[in-house]
């Protein structure tokens, strides 16, 4: 019985010539991701251990991003909780105010993800590295902790569904549009505890900002991770992005599978999810009149280039519904500039949007665009569970940018076509 | 016996041929401002008092600038709640997100204070419109629910004290210099319930924002209003903004001033207001060596365009020191698109600082950087009270954006000779 891609990595990193779904193993990470959420908790967890070191300086990322610049007194406390702990184990890759980004944005960004990695990161959005063909993760903070003393973590190698992911999607079909799509056709545990292994001859249409979209949200239909082969375009951005050396590993021809799926790209609509989960997805013809209040263009989902392009090229020109509050958040500082250098921000600006500076904020109920009773936010970030962006009686629509900008230019859930 | 500047506006607007200090007066408003903290207080007090309608729909200014884009859902309720009278009254000049900016940097830019206005707003600033010969001041927001029902406002007419500015300033010095300057000379309670006008040889050498700096912070020498005499400058100003017509008052040549202080602008030096009072000024050469975390340039004081193009041209080409976190906030919308196409904030983001969107944010500890504790921030802000800006043991170090800059780039307390 052959291996899939994600259990030829985890084997590789576990030292066995082969391992199974089900079987546990413990491997060797290659980095551990914590955020300022997350890794005070783990700091902690670790004192606990009365561990005083970490296993590498180097193959540990933290990220401050949620609560970033500090929201509040508590967050601020945070922050210094794991500022301490970089400076005293001079940690490589900390990333404060200044230098940060969305954490899933910038680990690419910076070369420190690469195909064949094991990640763990304590943030379920984790999984993000799957579109470079890594094996990524998220865990719970004492796993972080226990990953930053040792360098090593226990898994339960996952069984695997196949996404065959064929044809050439229709202009404005993203990696969202696919990613929702797949969840309202799967359900938010249509792949639980499970690889989700992404072929097909339509990858080739795909960016990278697609496919980190949709390894991204792997977690939003419970699989443990996503992965894409690594082809052309992915090893062409880890040249640009990476010192690091990569490992291409391929699923073997006879890898098992627990589900297969094609999904024909080209016959993909522009797909929302309803309130209040992920999978309660419709095409955009069939969404009627939603009258909404906010817009926001931003998260480890969909901040990146591609993204803020496709909001920018939808907003040129155009102006924002009275009424309604449109928030743009670059995924990191170096998005932020590039956007500035190609003249988006000014479009959004002057569309009447705002421009954030890189933050999670307002996706998980942050800061920076906080829903008050009754409030709708068209959202191209991964989460619309109950209360998410704010008050327990405000409802979350995620899109893709392209809907989420046309939807600012009309006030209402809209696709671009309609414009 | 004459009449102050102050006073005869006042006179003028109650109707009466004269007013003297300590005698209480009705006089009719130009403009009644309020911000997303105190608009929802004046609204419940108006249901309160049953008033139906509002004076004036067009002499009302409400600006969502301290929490905004919403921070947490008790902030998203406020403003929902000014968003909804707004649109029920059919308020002119309501600014949400996308329209907006710091109220006292707001206002003028959009032409609704001029010279000889009566201006009350809820919110300690509102003194900023001095800079443009306007009477105005800030009050509650009980003050603020009756004057947008009846268009009225009760005053005690100020007495005054009589800034004499003289000389010209070295270079470096701004506004903020002078402000923190006088308030260190008198004190915090040194102009209490009086008027401050500046006059002088020395005014020819401030510009709008200079001025706007210094009028901003009278209310922190408890003053009741700051005041300029309205000069060429002033009015190139009005004409270029606004399209209200615009009346010019002069002290009367026998008015009385309780004090009169002459200050020599060309003998000023950088000057730091230490924690916990704007009182505590120390020029730059004395302040000795202080270590910081955090340096914050903007605010309703310090965010307009002078204060980021004197911080740009110390940035430029240089890096925020490590360790270091570097939070600019262009004051309104305008203000960050013309940063951003005079490439300000391309040089913020390269030297390693964030740019926010408008906001008060972190000045009154609202979010985008509230300190941890035993942090210390050096500020362009207006108010170094304790813990106002995050926790009660962290420390503010009132500025110029000049030396809020060099700061930045030492990581110490600096002044731009320094570098």
């Amino acid at each position: 019985m052959g291996m899939t891609m994600t259990q030829k990595i985890l084997a590789a990193h576990a030292g066995l010539p082969a391992v199974r779904a089900g079987e546990l193993i413990e491997a060797d990470l290659d980095l551990v991701l914590g955020n300022d959420i997350t890794s005070p908790v783990a700091i902690h967890e670790m004192d606990k251990m009365k561990v005083d070191g970490v296993f590498d300086k180097d193959k540990i990322a933290l990220v401050l991003d949620h609560f970033v610049p500090n929201k509040d007194i508590k967050s601020a406390q945070h922050c210094k909780c794991v500022r301490e702990f970089a400076c005293k184990h001079e940690i490589t890759n900390y990333f404060d105010v200044g230098e940060m980004g969305i954490e899933h944005a910038l680990l690419p960004e910076k070369g420190l993800t690469v195909a064949g990695d094991v990640i763990i990161g304590a943030d379920s959005h984790t999984c993000t590295y799957g579109a470079l063909g890594a094996f990524s993760t998220g865990v719970g903070s004492t796993d972080m902790a226990a990953g930053m003393a040792t360098g090593k973590a226990w898994f339960k190698v996952p069984a695997a569904i196949r996404f065959n992911l064929t044809g050439k999607p229709a202009k404005w079909i993203s990696g969202k549009d696919i990613i929702l799509h797949i969840i309202g056709m799967i359900g938010v545990d249509g792949a639980l505890y499970k690889s989700m292994e992404f072929v097909g001859d339509g990858i080739q249409y795909l960016t990278m900002d697609d496919r980190f979209t949709i390894a991204n949200m792997a977690i939003e239909a419970g699989g443990k991770n996503g992965i894409f082969p690594v082809d052309e375009l992915a090893k062409k951005y880890m040249e640009e992005h990476s010192k690091r050396p990569y490992t291409v590993y391929e699923a073997d021809v006879d890898a098992e599978y627990d589900e297969e799926y094609t999904i024909d790209l080209s016959s993909l609509k522009p797909t929302v999810a309803f309130p209040h989960l992920p999978e309660n997805t419709k095409t955009i013809d069939e969404v009627g009149e939603i009258k909404i209040d906010q817009v926001v263009i931003g998260s480890c989902t969909n901040g990146r280039m591609d993204d803020l392009r496709v909001a920018a090229s939808i907003l040129k020109g155009r102006k924002v519904a009275k009424g309604l509050r449109v928030i743009v958040i670059p995924a990191t500082q170096q998005i932020y500039l590039d956007a500035m250098e190609e003249g988006l921000l000014k479009t959004f600006i002057e569309a009447g949007a705002i421009v954030s500076t890189p933050t999670c904020g307002p996706c998980l109920g942050g800061y920076m665009g906080i829903l008050a009773e009754h409030e709708r936010c068209v959202s191209t970030t991964n989460r619309n569970f109950v209360g998410r962006m704010g008050h327990v009686e405000s409802e979350i629509y995620l899109a893709s940018p392209a809907v989420a900008a046309a939807s600012a230019v009309t006030g209402m859930l809209s696709g671009p076509d309609e414009l």
